[in-house]
């Protein structure tokens, strides 16, 4: 991979995405969000809630990509433990964050449920947080490992805070077209293509839409005129072939 | 973890997921239906189409979950190579099934069309098939990995047809109950619960609907009377914190 490509990985942590009561959505909108600012997701994976699978792979996915992104598990009750298992993966003591101690204290409530709350404001030593613009408690970072809430509304927001906090390298842009064939009748060619520009990720996605079968491809790279170029000849070959290239578009 | 439960990972290869561009549904639907059949989800990996990555880790993830399945990159172009790394990963040869093949040549197409169609018909020497009662080639198993499409409606129909064949523990039942309350103000009490429950998994989703902030509470085991009591000391406890049982259910 060049040099200039800066990757990430997203740890969904939680049992009920596993268990299949809760559909994720935080993977998609982290990678649309993070391929704006030239970062790409290369791997995601979803954990339960146990600590010793949560410190492994923090452990083990932070050496291998240039950021970690987490969403989950930060709430106040018995089974959000990600603040423990973060803390544990960097060997670091918990430590009640005095930013947050002070914006929870600020709410009175009843010392049960401050107790409740004030386990938000415990991060490892040394984090720094992350913007929470829906008014609850803060995520927090350390070294390359960015923890936010597991609520997609929540997790968007603090997301968004991070703009022009990340490193990035070139911003991923894609080009795309769709034509109704197989992807059978098109595979050969369209492996010639890819061959010619292996810089640019050539995806072919079949879908079958009232009745007829189809084909969107896309092709996704950091340079815009190997792009366009590549674009052409797609287009080129689905002529030659006889069809009609229709939805031709780029982001 | 008890000996009876039956573990099962999930592996999502594609680019177009790891993009954005596509939402996965395929993990929530195949961990709603393996809990049908006894088999719990208990991990799952996003990967991108990429050679070493996947052979490396089907080998990790097979050694310690009772099954593996794969979705994704099965199709025809250049793009599809999980047949490739499923073989590589068992250092076994890909060969041409004959009833796949068969399937393939019963539609006449020109050469250069059967040449990418007949790339669907390989499979790693001694696979078995996973039927695709949506017409289209089938997917293929060896040992504990089972290997599926990545569109939706052909994944889902290729699960199906393995009801029965797979070996399951005692299928995973649940109880829940919602509350307009935030979890701050319930946490203490549920903690204490969960602990009276080891074997249970108490699981506490907070939420934000009409202005009001409320929690889901969600009990998952496989013994119903437990799940009963344990709901029953819930139910009792929101009460007693001056709030409403809602939405009681049990599946």
């Amino acid at each position: 991979m060049p040099e200039d490509v800066v990757t990430a990985c997203v740890l969904i942590i939680g049992n009920e995405i596993l268990s299949g009561r809760t559909q994720d959505t935080n993977l998609r909108h982290i990678a649309l969000q993070l391929n704006e600012w030239g970062i790409r997701v290369r791997h995601a994976r979803v954990v339960p809630d146990v600590e010793r699978t949560i410190v492994d792979t923090v452990r083990e996915v932070r050496a291998q990509y240039d950021y970690v992104f987490t969403t989950g598990g930060i709430g106040p009750t018995h089974d959000d433990i990600t603040a423990d298992c973060i803390a544990k993966a960097f060997d670091r003591r918990l430590v009640i964050h005095p930013e947050i101690a002070k914006l929870i204290q600020s709410r009175p409530v009843p010392p049960d449920v401050m107790a409740a709350r004030m386990l938000m404001a415990r991060v490892p030593e040394g984090a720094g947080l992350v913007g929470n613009p829906t008014g609850g408690p803060p995520g927090f970072f350390i070294e390359n490992v960015y923890v936010m809430a597991g609520i997609p509304a929540v997790m968007q927001g603090m997301l968004s805070t991070l703009e022009g906090k990340l490193r990035g390298g070139a911003p991923v842009r894609s080009r795309s077209v769709t034509v109704f064939l197989g992807e059978s009748q098109i595979a050969a060619p369209l492996g010639r293509i890819q061959d010619r520009y292996p810089h640019i990720d050539l995806g072919s996605y079949p879908f079958s839409r009232d009745a007829r079968y189809g084909t969107t491809l896309v092709m996704r790279g950091t340079r815009a005129d190997d792009l366009d170029a590549m674009l052409d000849e797609v287009v080129a070959m689905i002529v030659a072939a006889g069809a009609e290239p229709q939805d031709i578009g780029s982001a």
